[in-house]
């Protein structure tokens, strides 16, 4: 329980946010809005995101702590889709009066530890009253216009290359509503795969290995609803197909652990946010990607001429399918 | 009474973003991120602001349409008050499912109508199920550096700008509240009042006023929560005080018709929402400026080296006050 005067409501928006002001750079904190520097000759990268409490996290399953890491984490893997480096963020915040002050900062602090790893400043926000707790999250970056990664220039003979497993995320989530199933399961796995769903970690780190001579022109897209809806996204975008195989996508041994392969599979291609990095790009660079990640990076596919997007099996066991969006997340 | 098929739910978000692509440039949807382009030696200018039905907007006193236009022109005023010509916004928004498209259509009309007159483009954007509208705006724009107007830079001898009128949103409020109060009004001064309130204009349109001459260091920032609030802030940001002259606030016309002068300046002070700039420059060019503007832009007071913020009549009719913000809105 909490004690009423640990309330939002009983500190005040001005108490609030003094107790939030740790978290920003002090010259961003005060006036009507931040002023951020940006490199010369590059564009600006734009990315919003609004999650709610009961709809995107609940304290079944998610700390506050661990929601604004997500939070966070989410709006960062968006701009790293784009090839983009970030700046910065903003963080909008409707809160319920009764909603407990130490509840807030634990957010914040899980916000700022995922901006932390990657040197991005919170440069200002509003907080207001809101009969549900709604996070708003923009993020900014910057990438120099010919190295933006896009949705919209995939091209047949592309490889489909993925930044790492697919599928942990959401085997963590059904752990922690259901930590029965995992009972078969060691400590280790249990953990990563948990880890996985409350810390996913955006794939910034990978644009530093599109040297000069693998980014000449790369489409891509994050997983964050899952693997094949970001297939079939980047082909519909594209005006192209593609053809993906089933024995090349990587299981981790911890999701091989915990469920059948169809089912690892099934998570694969459709659990989501798992925040890796989807990317079409010749497949002589894209052989050099996977090399340098390792640990989970694959080519998992090729982009066809044809517009038709299918989960083919180079083993032969499995009938080819056609790869639909009717398992992935509907908002509504 | 909605149909079921007019709701969000039943089009569900694909539907939704289709129907409301129109107000969006064609080359900023669909990716992960918008990407924008600045002009070179400018810095970036981020604000962003949460609003909620039933707190900031309500079907009582406010259309889709006004809300929409009221989020935008909140947002383009704190662009305004940095000195920052407007870049792009981004628009998150979280629907219960049972809205209405048509309302979600007209919010986004508003949003447009006046981000138009801007030359402001929607840039990108969030749709998600929330049990209570929400609408999240994030700003940005661009500014050259030594041109920012900031609250932290007032100097005693700084006359004290207002760029217009103030008073008004909160007449029209009122009005829209109680529309019996309005019996002795002509129907033009009660539409300039409830016009007031339901399309308040940004004042962007000064910046071009503050050229290099009038513009070498200005202290400012909009009068969104009352010209007592604007005032009191940039004292407190600058680590000065002001004496404002009751006599020199100008009321208008249509606000005198309506109220008492003790309640007209009242409103002016407290009201709130009229989204002009408070400015603190040095009194010739002061004088410039104001000249230039007119339509109720003075100058009110003076920034003084105590700490004291002062209510004055230079008539001697009322004693000096001190000014605090205990009648300004309270968030929580």
């Amino acid at each position: 329980m909490n004690r009423p005067s640990n309330t939002v409501k009983a500190i005040g928006e001005q108490g609030l946010l003094q107790r939030l002001q740790r978290f920003c750079p002090s010259d961003m904190i005060g006036d009507d809005a931040a002023v951020l520097n940006l490199e010369k000759d590059r564009a600006l990268v734009v990315t919003t995101d609004m999650l709610v409490d009961g709809v995107h996290f609940s304290d079944r399953t998610t700390s506050p702590e661990d929601a604004g890491w997500r939070a966070a984490a989410a709006n960062l893997s968006d701009l790293a889709a784009m090839g983009a480096s970030p700046v910065g963020i903003t963080v909008a915040l409707g809160l319920p009066g009764e909603v407990a002050v130490s509840w807030v900062e634990a957010l914040y602090q899980g916000l700022w530890e995922c901006l932390q790893c990657y040197q991005t400043p919170l440069v200002g926000g509003d907080i207001c009253r809101s009969s549900v707790i709604t996070i708003s999250i923009t993020a900014f970056g910057q990438v120099e216009k010919e190295r933006t990664i896009s949705r919209f220039i995939a091209q047949p003979g592309d490889a489909i290359a993925i930044t790492g497993f697919h599928g942990c995320s959401r085997a963590g989530l059904e752990l922690l509503l259901h930590p029965e199933y995992g009972q078969h399961l060691d400590e280790v796995s249990k953990k990563a795969l948990i880890q996985a769903h409350q810390r996913p970690k955006p794939r910034l780190d990978v644009l530093q290995h599109l040297d000069n001579d693998t980014r000449r022109r790369i489409a891509g897209m994050d997983s964050s609803d899952g693997l094949a809806d970001a297939v079939l996204q980047l082909c519909r975008c594209s005006g192209v197909g593609a053809r993906v195989d089933r024995q090349k996508i990587p299981l981790p041994p911890a999701l091989r652990q915990f469920v059948s392969p169809e089912q690892a599979l099934d998570y694969a291609l459709y659990g989501g946010e798992d925040f890796e990095l989807v990317l079409c790009l010749p497949p002589p660079q894209a052989e050099i990607l996977i090399q340098r990640l390792g640990n989970g990076a694959a080519i998992v596919g090729m982009i066809t001429e044809d517009s038709n997007v299918e989960l083919i099996d180079s083993y032969g066991i499995y009938s080819t399918q056609t790869l639909t969006l009717s398992k992935s997340f509907q908002h509504f």
